[in-house]
């Protein structure tokens, strides 16, 4: 199971709508066939193990990450392909949530004489399928928020400058977080200073580039800038309000971006919760929001944030730089947004903390 | 020399104005006498240990973190009394700077038939020593900075609230900080703000409460507050700039502050080198510097932090808090002051790194 999990990890970032699946066929002792989500979620993992496999899957245990699929979609069931395949045992490490599958799957198995077990590894496939889990049970993406500032929690220059706080190592690490998510979010004030690319790359590869997103009520992305430019290549969504002007829709159109209108909150600014809520509804299961700071206060302070990762530099800034978190208006110390550390490590001249929120 | 190393870490804090010294003697594989700096720093460790060791130190061998004094000071030469005493071999781990012992003290064993050995452990005897060391070389205290900070950032929220952004374990590491150094500074701000008493408690002791220090260029501290009330119990010295009212210091120095008059430089602020210098002079080896953002701000532009320790709370303040280090004018990233990560772990839900400058 660990090595069907390990599998699964391969596909995230790659598999959305679908969640990451590891598949591992053993017969005798000896593995015969191995598999996991493809590129875009299809063809599912199990189909890959059971191609793999061949006659061999005959009377094989299959040890999938996550319950089989029951129904129609847009391929067949892989619970009636284990049943032609003829797997004699199946050991799943934790049910599907999903109201199509919710133990459908399993019924299906049992009803085809296959021997079950479920729960082998349960809380790292739980771990593992965070953004599938989340987007089932609430409608919305897992937010990963990371954060790369100095010491002193400035996220760039007062001039806009954050080229660069961190060293490489860091840097790279970002690219492999990139790699492991569906897309990847930044407001509007960041989009124009850093005019940023949001693609994997320093030495980290994926099958599938993520979405791009900006937070950008008023559709003011410039449409001479690199996001703009490659929309075509990479897809780039923009979330915005009500009432933009239709020429400017239908420009961004052209040029092959999507846009997601979404309410208003107080402030004027987009309200984030309906804004997760539609990423969810277009499919997404594991976003990371890389800022700036204020699209990093607003996720804060609406609870949105499922992990925070900080990386913190060396360097000095000094209190006249873009501060990590914008504004929150906070008076009680008492009340305000808590963490709490996971993990921690160097990564060359900088630090990397994990935190999940305090519950 | 572990053992002696040990011991003379106990008079960290405690010792100044002399170094931190531990002294164990040896005769025929037993220990037969221990010593380490007393509170003020006499007596000397080498002769408690000899003291303790009585008419066994003849013939044996000891082991002193830090070359044994040669100079009549307030106590006679600890190279004398080893003479005295028989000893037969003395193992120093570093020489010591002073100008009135440098090499003097070894001579003097030599000459008087101890066999001398020096640098066993010599990097931890000068790691132990950083504070004397640099008061010798650089004629100023070792200085550490202190800041506990939001996740973002911050170290108070934007009224000046600082209680608590850290938990009990991280405050506590603070009081085990303070006990280690011989005085405690902080910003005129931050004792309007917080009236703070600075001393150790919260599990810590300590046989010599550390000096409170104060940067208040007008000697504005309210007569009223906690650290003026106790002047008498724990030293406070008041470091002020040039034409404070003659009136304003005949009272502080009544109640027991000790006034330290400093030039001051750009923008009318008090020149920290020069205050920095004026401690070293009056027999400081180590000073610990707990905020907050301006007088921080201020050390770290001016070269003056020899370590700095974060705590990083899993809070999240916002921009409109008060930030850890003020503003610098920061206009390059490739200019701005540097950090390297030396250690970093979990202290209850808060993160504890420390950091020494870039070289
Ligand atoms: N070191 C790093 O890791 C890092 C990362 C990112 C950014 N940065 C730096 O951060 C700076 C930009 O940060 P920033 O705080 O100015 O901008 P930001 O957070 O990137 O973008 C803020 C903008 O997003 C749009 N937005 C839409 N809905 C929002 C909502 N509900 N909450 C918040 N924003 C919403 C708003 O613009 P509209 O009204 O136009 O929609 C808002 O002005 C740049 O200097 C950049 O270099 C550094
Ligand atoms: N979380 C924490 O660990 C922590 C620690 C400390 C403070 N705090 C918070 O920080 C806030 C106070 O910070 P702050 O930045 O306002 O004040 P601060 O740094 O404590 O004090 C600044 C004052 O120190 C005096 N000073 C003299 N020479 C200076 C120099 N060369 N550079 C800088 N300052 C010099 C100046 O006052 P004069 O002109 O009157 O001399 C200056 O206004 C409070 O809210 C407090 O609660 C938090």
């Amino acid at each position: 199971m660990a090595r069907a999990l390990a599998l699964a990890a391969r596909a995230l970032g790659n598999s959305w709508p679908n969640p990451a699946v590891g598949c591992v066929i053993v017969r005798d002792g000896a593995v015969v066939g191995e598999g996991w989500t493809a590129p875009g979620g299809r063809p599912h993992a199990e189909t890959q193990a059971l191609d793999a496999a061949g006659a061999k899957a005959s009377g094989a245990t299959a040890y999938v990450s996550l319950e089989p699929c029951a129904h129609h979609g847009l391929t067949p069931p892989c619970a009636d392909a284990m049943e032609r395949a003829g797997i004699a045992r199946c050991v799943i490490a934790t049910g599907d949530p999903d109201p199509r599958v919710a133990g459908r799957g399993i019924a299906r198995l049992r009803d085809a004489g296959i021997a079950v077990e479920v729960g082998l590894m349960a809380d790292e496939a739980s771990a593992l399928n965070e953004g599938f889990f989340t987007r089932i049970a609430r409608g919305r993406p897992w937010l990963t928020l990371k954060l790369a500032s100095s010491l002193d929690g400035r996220i760039a220059l007062g001039s806009g400058v954050s080229r660069w706080i961190t060293g490489p190592e860091a840097r790279g690490f970002v690219h492999g977080l990139r790699a492991r998510h569906d897309a990847v979010m930044i407001g509007a004030g960041t989009a124009r200073a850093d005019d940023p690319t949001l693609d994997v790359r320093e030495g980290h590869q994926t099958p599938r580039q993520p979405v791009r997103i900006v937070a950008d009520s008023t559709l003011s992305l410039p449409l001479t800038g690199r996001l703009a430019a490659t929309a075509r290549h990479q897809p780039l969504w923009l979330l915005h309000g009500p009432g933009v002007a239709r020429d400017r829709a239908q420009v961004f159109g052209d040029i092959g971006v999507e846009l997601l209108g979404v309410p208003t909150g107080e402030g004027g600014v987009l309200d984030l919760v309906a804004a997760m809520g539609a990423l969810g509804a277009r499919g997404l299961t594991r976003v990371l929001c890389e800022g700036g700071g204020q699209l990093a206060a607003g996720l804060i302070r609406s609870g949105l944030v499922d992990e925070l990762i900080l990386m913190t530099s060396g360097k000095v800034i000094g209190g006249d730089g873009i501060p990590a978190v914008a504004a929150m208006g906070a008076t009680d110390l008492g009340a305000v947004p808590r963490f709490v550390p996971i993990e921690h490590r160097q990564l060359g001249p900088d630090l990397m903390s994990r935190w999940r929120p305090a519950t």
